[in-house]
């Protein structure tokens, strides 16, 4: 894919497929004929319906489930909002390929594919207090590497990250879309101490201030204060309406990185839930704002697609209920 | 299992063993070495612990895990306090035989043994508006009975339930153990309408004034306005803790016929967890009485084990993360 302005990546986020209604309302009428009280199994059935609406198919699957796990350095860790050093980034991305962080236990727990995609971490995206995190050109080319890495075919995305500093990226992105300024949005990340939560405040509201001119459009303001790993997963998200695939989001920074897409389009974000909601102080905020009802609510806060992931597990029992119950009818079981 | 009189049972619960603290803080000092911030995977890191200090392991397993459903039929469903009728019982327990039901689907997604014992339900309990369920000697063969069905060296087990009528007990003992009359605890099990929830607590309330004499002990009130299958899953909660096996409840019905346990000793349900807080209005009140905090919380109401079921995959995430993980030193990636 090749977006070559800001305009034109805007074209894109304007013409979005719509859900399959009538797939939604099979999965809804097969449900009330299944060996149990209607509704009785609440959010599965809903999750089994939303599956349906955008695969298409009135009986979903999760056969090919992928994780994409985009990492990114920033600029803005020379602002000490960061309790880890940002070279942990590059060493995480050799902890994913050698199998030993979180997300590879629960991808692999999860049935999923793992993918990991290094957004040129040896070279930091510009320290937004200063200049443009991104000048268009570099957003434009991330957005391009998130959809790229999509692939065909699936029955399910979930987005993952890895960027130190990246949650001070996110409320800022927050902040700008949704306003209440930095305090609104910060949250301790890796461990932040209080001076740290207060420094990370400080520094997105002179981002905020320092941009204000430019922070008037949801695609510029993900390109002056957001990173490229957020950049992709935007672009990750367009691709993923555009081949009809559901999308599972992980904690606050996948929620900032997409929520650009429910400003540019009234329903951008309906093929999206949320795995859960997490211990980052921003997310149940932005999470409300996004009308998005997490899955799990488990006080993590770990970011790498890791409370997605665990919502996958979640999303294969409803399948299986769904796929597998016998009805009514065929089990000979009285009804109400 | 054989108990010989209340006084015999009692003595039982007031003898239990304690969990292993060891174990459980070896699993929070390997916590702190993986790599991620500490305490960032939230409720997982608990949950290990947990698993741990009952399995009495540093590195607890999930390679044996038990569901088992108890069924049982209630005399009171004469009152109309269901929505469906009594003779689904022993028609879902058939469909549990036949591998038709959510809880035959959600099992196998969680890698559990699933195991049905239907508690006489071609026999229902007396109606406990009019006498007491059960006698002594009948409620202690339920109580043996689930205390037997619980196979040993499991690494973890997870209780269910079936039984027309069910959610009326599980409100009725609730009333009797936690106060605040039948209106407190009833909800609408299978669906039944508003008219149904006032019939519901009214049963409920004219039956503690009916045994007002005899409810003034835990496990009076679980013979006198319980059922079999709650009998037995008191049974099962028993020798799960006898055999340090951790204990995953599912719904209201299940909290509710464990929860004389946590009346007899003072943390005898230490070794439990709520897999869900489910739809049924008075479990919310029952986790809180109970002091349980509940891992999901999706708005299910069928039984069965199927919130719980639901839960072990979150387990198997947390397990999988505690085990899988490389630490700092291992993956050479920079401490905070």
């Amino acid at each position: 894919m090749n977006f070559a302005t800001f305009d034109d990546l805007r074209a894109q986020f304007h013409d979005l497929p719509s859900g399959d209604d009538k797939a939604a309302a099979a999965v809804a009428s097969r449900q009330d004929t299944l060996t149990k009280p209607q509704g009785s199994l609440g959010r599965l059935e809903t999750l089994v319906a939303w599956l349906a609406r955008w695969q298409g198919e009135a009986m979903p699957r999760l056969d090919k489930v992928q994780v994409i796990v985009f990492a990114g350095s920033h600029g803005v860790t020379a602002q000490g909002v960061s309790a880890f050093p940002s070279e942990v980034t590059a060493q995480m991305v050799a902890n994913f390929a050698g199998g030993g962080a979180a997300i590879n236990q629960l991808a692999r727990q999860a049935g999923a594919d793992l993918a990991v995609v290094a957004m040129d971490v040896e070279r930091p995206t510009a320290d937004f207090t200063q200049r443009p995190a991104m000048d268009e050109a570099e957003f434009l080319a991330a957005v391009a590497r998130g959809y790229d890495a999509v692939d065909d075919g699936l029955d399910l995305l979930c987005l993952g990250e890895m960027g130190i500093g990246n949650t001070t990226a996110a409320a800022a992105i927050a902040a700008a879309l949704f306003g209440g300024g930095g305090s609104r949005w910060v949250g301790r990340g890796t461990g932040v101490d209080d001076a740290g939560l207060i420094r990370k405040a400080t520094v997105i509201d002179a981002a905020l201030a320092l941009h204000a001119d430019t922070l008037i459009d949801p695609l510029r303001i993900a390109a002056t204060v957001g990173g490229r790993e957020l950049a992709a997963m935007l672009g990750a998200a367009l691709a993923a309406r555009k081949k009809r695939i559901p999308l599972m989001l992980d904690g606050f920074v996948t929620a900032a990185a997409v929520a650009p897409m429910a400003k540019l389009h009234p329903n951008g974000l309906a093929h999206a839930i949320s795995g859960h909601v997490s211990g980052e102080a921003g997310h149940r905020h932005l999470l409300q704002e996004l009308d998005l009802s997490p899955v799990l609510d488990l006080g993590m806060r770990l970011g790498e697609g890791s409370g997605g992931c665990l919502a996958i597990s979640i999303l294969r029992g409803a399948l299986a209920c769904h796929t597998g119950m016998a009805s009514f009818a065929e089990a000979g079981v009285s009804d109400k």
